[in-house]
């Protein structure tokens, strides 16, 4: 019976937030099943939104403060203070104060930008008494390795002459060695967890300089400077602060927010992926487990889909419980007929169009689309009840 | 059971044949149900393409002959020979001979364009010894109230000096009477049939001249040239033939392809609301009643699809025998969702794209919408056999 319908969209790229595309799906459900009890949860990836999100989804609040941007400008920021069972917990958005559309775009110098403010907006995390501070990556506009939020919190960065380095992670092959004895030495009392996609890693041929560089605005010059830097950076924190257990390096997530990963875990953070740690404070399994139908969503949906974006974590979650599930799309690229555990999926175009036009009119276009696409799937479940023997046995041979 | 899916569509103008969308559905259908018995019908409204769809569906063929134009010159055209049970009827499509396409752009004079080859290939169905002909009305490039198509047969059309009209619409304001003893003896021989949209008419201000010469090319003086040309005609066909029973100027479907309707029925032809005569050709209500799902598509579907256009009348007859429908269309405009029978309905953009390049991807297009749509009938199908409580106590709220 279709009594509960889980919404669970990630936002639409320059045009929707998480939440405005949940709004939007829940409207299209309610024009088909006026009387259905409708869940929704807007999903986040640790990047911009995330603090806001998670507040709004435990029943928590922001709190608003200025701190340096990433281009060293001071920039209104905000961390989050989680509620209920997560009362104890504050949730430090990157993006909210070192991401990539607070760079502006004609001064995109990936050397130069810092992470400065994430550092400032972890103490006054500590200034609340918090007991874990979860530092949200994604969307940022840095690569220094997570030098200046380390700056921040009381690291001081030499260089062979004993000199303070700069902000920026091309100082950073002139580092020569890290003094930690001024760190902030409450971040020993807490907890510091950072949800990160675990295929980010800080070196190598697939290190983050390389791989997000060039997006950042890095020459090829740069991306070889920045990698030299960040390098550097791992080898001289590792032998400084004497870390065994960590591989600063190629530990998963170390290349998280330009190398804020690797910045971090050399405090003792622990780097998660990010939907475990995410999701799990939007109890996200047990209510897709009460689900009927689950509906995800995202702006673009293609072969990228199945590596870590939302609607095939949601999916997957999903199958676990064996829900069914539905997944709309602004596009629809090659690859999205082939997202493990999604059983439909549709675009949300009625009509030609610019993307111009699209984007500005998702929220309308998205809520008629789940409309038709309720519509679809009614017109199936009222089908004669021996309907279903042509269609579940071959869900794999499905192009 | 999903045994047997009817894919009954019209062609989608600018782009695909009934017969081209009809394949492109079931390719879609057959993706995702690969054992389903697949009944195509591709459907025809009387204009472009009906002579081959109904050689096509009724197992008949073409017959290939030179007749004249529109705009005066040769060319090659056809008309049916219908196969099985209707074996003794030859269908004649106007367009074929007498079509907008076959119009250039720079002649496009509707007073001067004529149905004389129309005339010419009722002649040559007679040669076959046919007993009936069906005469499909639509897509016309002319406005000559049939004047040309009885010339062809033998009426003469004469002036007040007792000479021969030239052909050409605008001429009939200077008939002043005609001589129907040459016409051709063996059209009283046989069954006549039109099928034609019955909302045309030939005169007033609902008239054809006014309703669709403007987009033949007719300028406003030409329009009531022309308006009062075909009041001409049906008066003094009427005097002169001393028809009683039969109001050529407002009887339904007089209008049909520049008034081809009401010269036809001065000869005694019966002018039949088009998807009467064609669809029954098709056995479509029969195959319609058998089919687990009905699917229909169109180009553009949007307030006008309710009035009379193809997936409106399938939707409407797959109703008597209560069958579930799905369309698909090209573009969803205003008022697609409230297609009287149309249970669910999508567009077929995956994506943001120009008209011009979906016109070029349409079969592709159609076909990978047909999937996602069959996916999201097959997820409702699969939801638990209480499902279908909360959808189908309220399809008239469905907005």
């Amino acid at each position: 019976m279709l009594t509960r319908v889980v919404v669970a969209p990630s936002g639409f790229k320059e045009s929707l937030s998480a939440q405005a595309a949940a709004d939007a799906i829940a409207d299209g459900v309610r024009r088909v099943l006026p009387d259905v009890v409708i869940d929704r949860i807007p999903l986040v990836d640790g990047g911009e939104g995330t603090a806001a999100a998670l507040a709004a989804a435990t029943g928590g609040r922001l709190v608003a403060l200025p701190a340096t941007g990433p281009v060293g400008e001071p920039v209104g920021t905000h961390f989050a203070l989680l509620g209920s069972r997560d009362r104890d917990t504050a949730v430090v958005e990157m993006a909210a104060v070192a991401g990539l559309s607070l760079v502006p775009r004609a001064l995109r110098d990936p050397g130069a930008t810092t992470t400065y403010g994430v550092g400032e907006l972890i103490r006054a995390a500590l200034d609340t008494g918090v007991r874990r501070i979860l530092v949200g990556c994604g969307d940022s506009g840095t690569s220094d390795g997570g030098a200046g939020a380390l700056q921040a919190l009381g690291m001081r960065l030499l260089d062979a002459d004993g000199r303070e380095l700069p902000r920026g992670g091309r100082e950073l092959t002139r580092l020569s060695r890290v003094d930690a004895r001024g760190l902030d030495p409450r971040l020993r009392e807490v907890e510091l967890l950072v949800a990160c996609n675990p295929y980010n890693v800080l070196c190598g041929v697939r290190g983050v300089a390389r791989v997000f560089g060039p997006q950042k605005g890095a020459t090829p010059a740069q991306v070889e400077e920045l990698s030299a830097g960040l390098e550097n950076w791992a080898k001289v924190l590792t032998r400084d602060l004497a870390i065994t257990r960590t591989d600063l390096r190629y530990g998963d997530g170390t290349g998280a927010s330009g190398g804020l990963g690797a910045g971090l875990a050399a405090l003792g953070a622990r780097l998660l992926p990010r939907f475990e740690v995410l999701l799990a404070h939007l109890d996200l399994d047990a209510r897709l487990a009460r689900a009927d139908l689950v509906v995800t969503a995202e702006g673009a949906m293609d072969h990228q889909t199945p590596r870590g974006k939302v609607p095939a974590e949601v999916a997957r979650r999903a199958k676990l419980s064996g829900r069914p599930v539905l997944a709309l799309a602004g596009t629809l690229g090659e690859g999205a007929h082939n997202v493990p555990g999604v059983d439909a999926f549709s675009g949300i175009l009625p009509a030609p169009m610019a993307l111009t036009e699209a984007l500005v009119r998702a929220s309308e276009l998205l809520t008629d689309a789940t409309e038709r696409a309720l519509r679809m799937i009614l017109l199936g479940a009222r089908l004669p009840a021996h309907a279903e023997v042509s269609g579940t046995q071959r869900p794999s041979s499905v192009r």
